[in-house]
C-alpha cells in the first residue's frame, strides 16, 4: 500500500512529506493507522546528528496513537478496529526481562530495532524501491505503519488520539518514573531538575501520588507558570541562588527531597539531583538522556550514606499492561494532558514543529492526521 | 574509676597501653565491661592518620563485645550484668531518620560522636588530668568504656564474647549489606568485590539467604579458599582475565549479575562492580570506604537502563534490634564466625594486631581482655 510519510532522509535536513510504499503485516505484526502523533526531543536527536547510531534514511516518530487496520498471521491480543498506542519499549511477556518482574526493558526485539528493522531483520518501508529504516520500532510519523503485536497497547477508544498520543512516551517517561520507578509514596518531598515536558509530567505524577513538597528547578523563569499549573508548590532557579543550589534544596526539603527527578540530561545537575537527596533514603532518578561521553560522579560516601542513584526508561513501565492503565488516569482526571498540547499541526507542518521545540516555545507539538 | 587501655596518643605511633581515668556513667549512659574487641580497618585508617577528621589523643577501637557493669540515672533498656555490644551507629528511635523506618543512621548523637565526645559534650575518659577522645562512640580498646544506653544492643549471654564481638562491625556490615540494604533473594546472581573480612562475611550472607552463584573477585589467588569456605562458588582473579573483567562477568553470571557489592574502596572497582549488574535490575552496593577525595563515575546511561546504585552502612542494620538477632544467626549456625577469628591476643599485644592486618595476614585479629 501506499501511504503519507515524513521521511528523514538524512541528518540535519527537514523532514521530507512523500509517499512512500508500505507491506501489509507479517506474521505477529500489525498495521496502524496512526491518527496523531507527538514530536518528541528525542526525534530531534536523531534528525540533529546527535545520535551515533541514527539511521537513514527513516521515519521518525515514537509517539503516537492510531487504530489497527489489519493484522498478519497469528496475532491474537488486538484485532482491526482497536485502538492502540504504539510502544517503542514492547513487552513481550516471555523474555527473562518480562519474567524478572523487576524491570520494562523487554529484550525480545531489542537487535532488530536498533538496526531499524522489523523482527525479521527486513522493513516495511520503502521509497522508489529503497527501503527505508523503521525507527525505535515505531515511526510515528507516516499516516500508517507496521508495528509487532508485542509493540502496541491496546487503550480504551474514547480516549481522544491528540492527546492520548502523549503518553506513548512523555507522560508514561514522567509519571511511571514517580509511579513506577521511585515509587513515590503519600507525603514524600520531591525535587524536579528541568521542567520541559517530562518535568511537568513528574510534576503532576507526583501530585497524583500525594507528595507534600513539590519543587521544580529550572534555569528559566517562564517555567514556574507551568510548574505550578500541575501541582509544583515550590520554584528555583539555580540562577537566582545565593551559594549552593544543592544546600538551597536541601534547607527547603528540611534535611533534603525524599526524591529527585533528573530530567535535563546534564550530568552536572544529575549531581546535584543525588546530592540533593536525604541522608540515609533520598533516591534520585536520572531520566533525561546525556550527551554521548558524558558521565555521571559523585563521591561514593553520598551512597554509602544512603542516597540512591537510579534510572528510569519509558518510566518504568510496562507497555502493555500499564499504558492502558495511564490512559485511564488521564480519562479519569488524575492526570491533565491537554493543557500540554500547544501546538496542533498537520503532516505538512512537522518541521515547524520541530522549529517551535528547538525554540523552546513549545511543551508538546502534535501532528494530527 | 581506673582502666587499662590502649591509647592513641598521636598518629602513625603505636599504641600505648596505659591506666587511664574513666568516670562513671551519667544520665542515660552505661559502664561497660569490655570482654574481647576486634580490630578493624577502620581503626588503622585513623591511626595511619587518613582520617582528616581523627582525633588525637583517643582511645580507638568499636568492634567489641561486653557485660555492663553499671547503668547511670534514667537508664531502661539495659541492667548491671547485661551482655551487650557497643553501636558506632546507634539507634535512638526517636529520630526522623530512626522513624523514618528507611535507614539504620540514626542522628540522635551524630553531632557529638564524630567531635570524640559522649553525648553531653564531654569526655569520661582523661589521661593524667588530659581529657582522651573517645572514638565512633565505642572506644573498646579499653577494658572499660561509658556507652550511650542508644549505642548499646543487649545480646544472649551464651555468645561467647570473643567471636560476637566482630558482629559489631565486620560481620554485620557484610551480611546486613545483603539481608537489609539489597534484600537479596533465593536464587540471585552476586559478584562480591574484595574478599576481605567484609567480603566473606558478604558471601556468607548471600549463601544464607540461598543465592545462586556467589561470584568472588581478588587480585590475590589466596583468597579463593576463604571465599569457597563460606559459600563461594566461583573465583576470579582479574589479573588473570584476558580482556574486560566487567564483560567477563557479565557473561560468567549469564547477562550480568542481580547484585554487586564492592569491598575495597577502590573507586575504580566500584564502577566495575555496577556496570557487571544485569541490565533491568541489577543492584551495586559500595561498602568499602574510598580515599579521600576520590569520586565513582559512570554513564548515565547504565542508571537509566536499570541499574541501581546504593551504598551501605553497618549493613543498614539497626543496632538495637537487628543486631541482637545476627548474634542469634551466629549461635544457630545460619552464620560462621570462629574461621574468620585468625589471630586472638591480649591487650598488651594490640600493635600487634594491626601489623598483622597491614601485611594482609590476618581475616580478623580479635583482643581478648
Amino acid at each position: 500500500m501506499k501511504t503519507r510519510a515524513a521521511v528523514a532522509f538524512e541528518a540535519k535536513k527537514p523532514l521530507e512529506i512523500v509517499e512512500v510504499d508500505l507491506e501489509g503485516p507479517k506474521m505477529g505484526e500489525v498495521l496502524v493507522e496512526i491518527m496523531a502523533t507527538g514530536i518528541c526531543h528525542t526525534d530531534a536527536y536523531t534528525l540533529d546528528g546527535l545520535d551515533s547510531e541514527g539511521l537513514f534514511p527513516s521515519i521518525l516518530g515514537h509517539e503516537g496513537a492510531g487504530i489497527v487496520r489489519e493484522v498478519g498471521p497469528g496475532v491474537t491480543s488486538v484485532k482491526p478496529g482497536d485502538h492502540v498506542i504504539p510502544l517503542y519499549t514492547p513487552e513481550c511477556r516471555q523474555c527473562k526481562s518480562c519474567l524478572s518482574g523487576k524491570t520494562n526493558l523487554c529484550t525480545a526485539i531489542r537487535a532488530t530495532q536498533g538496526k531499524g528493522l522489523m523482527p525479521d531483520g527486513t522493513s516495511r518501508f520503502s521509497y522508489k524501491g529503497q527501503p527505508i529504516f523503521h525507527y525505535m520500532g515505531c515511526s510515528t510519523f507516516s499516516n500508517f505503519t507496521v508495528l509487532p503485536e508485542i509493540a502496541v497497547a491496546k487503550i480504551r477508544e474514547d480516549a481522544p488520539f491528540n492527546t492520548s498520543c502523549y503518553i506513548g512516551c512523555g507522560v508514561t517517561t514522567g509519571v511511571g518514573a514517580v509511579v513506577k520507578t521511585a515509587k513515590v509514596e503519600p507525603g514524600a518531598n520531591v525535587v524536579v531538575f528541568g521542567l520541559g515536558g517530562i518535568g511537568l509530567n513528574v510534576i503532576q505524577g507526583a501530585k497524583m501520588v500525594g507528595a507534600d513538597k513539590i519543587v521544580g528547578v529550572d534555569i528559566n523563569d517562564s517555567k514556574e507558570e507551568w510548574g505550578r499549573r500541575f501541582g509544583m508548590t515550590h520554584f528555583v532557579n539555580p540562577k537566582k541562588v545565593e551559594g549552593d543550589i544543592v544546600q538551597h534544596l536541601v534547607a527547603l526539603t528540611e534535611g533534603g527531597a525524599d526524591y529527585t527527578f533528573d530530567c535535563t540530561g546534564n550530568t552536572v545537575v544529575m549531581r546535584q539531583a543525588l546530592e540533593a537527596c536525604h541522608r540515609g533514603w533520598g533516591v534520585s532518578v536520572v531520566i533525561g538522556v546525556a550527551e554521548a561521553g558524558k558521565e555521571i560522579s559523585t563521591r561514593p560516601f553520598q551512597l554509602v550514606t544512603g542516597r540512591v542513584w537510579k534510572g528510569s526508561a519509558f518510566g518504568g513501565a510496562r507497555g502493555r499492561t500499564d499504558v492502558p492503565k495511564i490512559v485511564d488516569w488521564y480519562m479519569n482526571g488524575k492526570i491533565q494532558i491537554d493543557p500540554m498540547i500547544t501546538h496542533t499541526l498537520s503532516l505538512d507542518e512537522i518541521n515547524k514543529g520541530f522549529d517551535l521545540m528547538h525554540a523552546g516555545e513549545s511543551i508538546r507539538s502534535v501532528v494530527v492526521y
